[in-house]
């Protein structure tokens, strides 16, 4: 299955159950982010070295599989409700960030685009 | 571009900027709190009725594009780091919640799985 | 007790059990924005009407309660570790905005600061 | 000023901007989430050293407090729709978490408390 796939199916899942109702866009926001602090909540004690190690543990990883999924989830109900075609507008999102982030400046360094290259300013 | 190809193309805009330094799943799950936080900021003050409408402004239609988008960017990273399939994780879990949400209990409410049927136990 | 008691409290509980190896700003952050998280699983599938009227359920009403305390706590410890008179902070927050949202013009809009008033430039 | 002086003046805010349409439970948690969402971007990729020294640089610093402050306003908004005395609430959870966490039990160790001495179950 692709991704349309899986946003067909999780559209006929949300109609078969009458769940429209719930999926406004705001409600899909709230329940994306809901989903977005408890994978937080799976990483905040961890250190960087520990947080890449995860998915040694068989428990937490399912449990990070399962947020992940479900933010997924959500992503795709708000871009159906959206009528955001979201391959599309990753695929342009990537295109500005080529702009607004030039290898050669961007190379290393966490600053923000606006921040980028201000040694020549 | 499917969303293979997309994760593709993140993937080697981290490498040519030296950004995998940057890219450990405790700071990606963060970044992909901070987008969910964006999204949410944009739709907290509107009533359901306006955020259904949220695209009919251009302005705003395409900060929520961005936002989206950004979104399943850092998802798709930190699926790629974690070495999740994030379109399988995601069929399993559509398969657990119909297991969780049979049609007929489910039937327009929103109650949570483990507080459906109630009524008869 | 007060703010600074309860602020002393948690930063005695962090002691005694060895727990300040863990609270650097950037896990309070996140165990903040999990807690923030936490508390938008409650409401995410609520009216407007149905959210004012959370606190009529006891098992919810407690659930809440506890969410917003645990907010509070470790936006308390991250004050804390970050040396922030939170009190301070926001007497200082609330004097901006005040110049921010003229009383005339910011009245039953909730545009941002940077829009009001755009009808006149 | 305390913690209920504060309260009192950002009510006050809200009053006199009729802004208490805008401030429903439901849209008060999202801008509480929101704010916790600009709090974990402003941290998301500095190491947990950088993030212990985020104070060292003024503009960011005025960054974390102007946030920190947001968020405490939108919790202190929250709790006043809700009628929660936020400071009980925080209280009564300080003695809950000493009877999840017993520090012979909890020292040196981010587990949770259903977690705790399993090494004896």
């Amino acid at each position: 299955m692709d991704l349309d796939d899986l946003a067909r199916r999780l559209h006929e899942f949300t109609s078969s159950r009458d769940w429209h109702q719930f999926h406004t866009p705001k409600n899909l926001v709230m329940a994306l982010a809901g989903e977005a602090g408890e994978l937080t909540a799976l990483f905040q004690w961890l250190t960087p070295d520990e947080s890449a190690k995860i998915m040694d543990n068989p428990e937490t990883a399912d449990q990070v599989r399962h947020e992940v999924a479900d933010t997924l989830a959500y992503l795709l109900r708000l871009a159906d409700v959206l009528n955001i075609d979201i391959l599309a507008a990753l695929a342009e999102k990537i295109d500005v960030n080529e702009r607004r982030y030039p290898v050669d400046l961007a190379r290393g360094t966490a600053l923000k685009y606006d921040k980028l290259g201000s040694k020549h300013s």
